[in-house]
């Protein structure tokens, strides 16, 4: 799909700056093996209609003809989309409304506005959070901690981004027509939804790992998958550390959207590590959209690895296809005025194992 | 403190066209009792020269007399600000900064940058949450899950606010010199810290109430203690209804920021629901400026309750003058976009118990 051409050893050349090195945690782990670990009982993908068009598009539940929905503004449609997506899972788990304990959720726009609104509507305790486009597997790990604990039997964890939102609120009105990079990559439209329960014979979410913000000096708002990269990398590196695990004991490793250039760095960066993630793994932004799209790099976005997740993935799972799968959402932590000011892009990744 | 007169029956009069009328959960408990509560091991409140000047201001650990810290901009002036809050917080602990498991850790800036950029330098996972002013309980309830599930021994949570950077974010720049309505508050520039750890003798939290999103329809930005009374209320009953008790249970019980209108618009709606909250109850945004000051209501932001709830609070837990305190943080959802395109401002509150 990229049409920038990288060279063995030659794609982190641009990391030797590095603003902070890797560093193993002095003590304690980031990664928890839940006592009571949550079934996955619901779940909904919605995407807008050029995402229904890429190579993904027969896995989501429901795509869009229109991506504002018959609404006035951008924002209000990635509302509606969420307020779907949300609809939609809590049908699947076979649950009403009324049976939701807890809605985790969080979104690219300033305040996590579209969350906030979509929680006004369903009476329900709700817990904002921000991780960019790590927020699904932030909301797994909190969901899979709260239900293990005991505190809420059914909890729903959801997130959403617009393309035309994400570009007011990140880079530039639609309406100027900017060129985008050739290492850049596109916001997905869409939103992703999955429900937690104490019980159930769904899919399990056995394990969680906690990122941190590691920031390797990146400074360019489009090439978030060179940003990412590293983030991906330390929390990879956490999970098999602390689990004693390698990537052969996953039947499928995921990463949200680093696209292919992102993607590509995270391999080098890994077998610099001593681990060759090899063909078991795939990244959600590099699958999404097919190189005639012209959307470079690939897909990005927190609705990027949500509807896949939410789609193909777990339909793989529950087909027998992939027993125990490693997802790693990533998410780059800047604002417009940060980048501004001259700071450099942190970055985060959260994890989440799931078993059939 | 207010310059606007409010008479009996009066104050709720623009609630009347309200948009979400306040209704009961239909299953399930938003009251989570931890089985084993954390212990509040160190805090810390840092604020600026204004709120040092305030009727609270020997109760602050410290006080600056520079309100950008020697940074270029206020948002850097932010983030030292909390990273002042945190180390202080760690080492009153006495624990060492690689003893912390977890950061918690959110803000009002888009994207909670400021929390992003602090967590970059501690190398400990991190968990970034948004709640504008309900920050502080929303952290501490997560934080206590994490630690009463044995996930966690010891976990930082923290918030900032700073008037010139949030101004900016949500008002107009400090340059344009804006006239404020007598109903305004003034957003509190500081930072508040507080480390729970699951042994120790430090006061317990052992209670945690989530709240939900609460819409009035207020639509006036800078109208907060309005908005986000309706929300403080549905929390606090919540938490009387669910857990059996009332007002008088508790020695002290806090709100966040809702100023003195605000909070005197929430002792009548909890009148409405048959709760007096009498002598009891303080806002600290009502206690944290004098009228001297010209801050109008009183003082707003996420480290309004941050800052109080660290100092003057807990000092008066650890004296012996308070046994058990509630404390709702308040939290106004929307951000500037939203309010441009005609919504109004959902609200939230988290609460928690905190014992001697």
């Amino acid at each position: 799909m990229s049409s920038v051409t990288l060279h063995k050893g030659e794609n982190c050349a641009f990391l030797t700056n590095t603003r902070i090195t890797e560093k193993v945690p002095k003590k304690g782990k980031q990664t928890v093996t839940f006592k009571n670990p949550p079934h996955i009982q619901g779940r909904m993908s919605v995407v807008g209609a050029k995402e229904g068009k890429g190579p993904l598009g027969k896995y989501f539940h429901k795509v869009l003809d229109d991506d504002k929905m018959g609404e006035k503004t951008f924002e209000n449609a990635e509302i509606k989309m969420l307020t779907t997506a949300i609809d939609g899972a809590v049908k699947d788990s076979g649950l009403k409304t009324k049976d939701i304990d807890l809605i985790i959720s969080g979104d690219l726009l300033n305040q996590v506005t579209t969350s906030n609104y979509v929680a006004r509507e369903y009476h329900v305790p709700y817990l904002g959070i921000y991780s960019a486009c790590s927020t699904m597997t932030e909301a797994l790990n909190l969901a899979s901690t709260f239900i293990s604990a005991g505190h809420f039997e059914n909890v729903l964890c959801s997130t959403a981004s617009h393309f035309a939102t994400a570009e007011r609120t990140y880079r530039y009105p639609l309406e100027y027509g900017c060129q985008r990079p050739p290492y850049a990559q596109w916001t997905v439209t869409g939103a992703g939804c999955t429900v937690l329960s104490a019980s159930g014979n769904g899919p399990k979410i056995t394990m969680g790992t906690v990122g941190r913000v590691i920031d390797f000096g990146t400074t360019d708002l489009n090439n978030m998958g060179a940003a990412m990269a590293p983030a991906a990398m330390d929390t990879m590196v956490a999970l098999f550390r602390e689990t004693g695990t390698k990537p052969s004991d996953f039947d499928l490793i995921i990463t949200g959207d680093l696209g292919k250039l992102g993607s590509d760095i995270l391999r080098d960066l890994m077998m610099e590590q001593g681990y060759n993630l090899g063909q078991r793994y795939i990244d959600c932004g590099n699958m999404i959209f097919d190189v005639t799209q012209k959307c470079y790099q690939g897909g990005s976005g927190a609705a990027c690895s949500a509807t896949v997740f939410n789609s193909f993935v777990l339909d793989k799972i529950l087909d027998g296809t992939y027993g125990t799968v490693a997802y790693f959402a990533t998410g780059a932590l800047m604002n417009t005025q940060s980048c501004y000011q001259g700071e450099t892009i942190p970055c985060i990744s959260h994890a989440v194992v799931i078993e059939r």
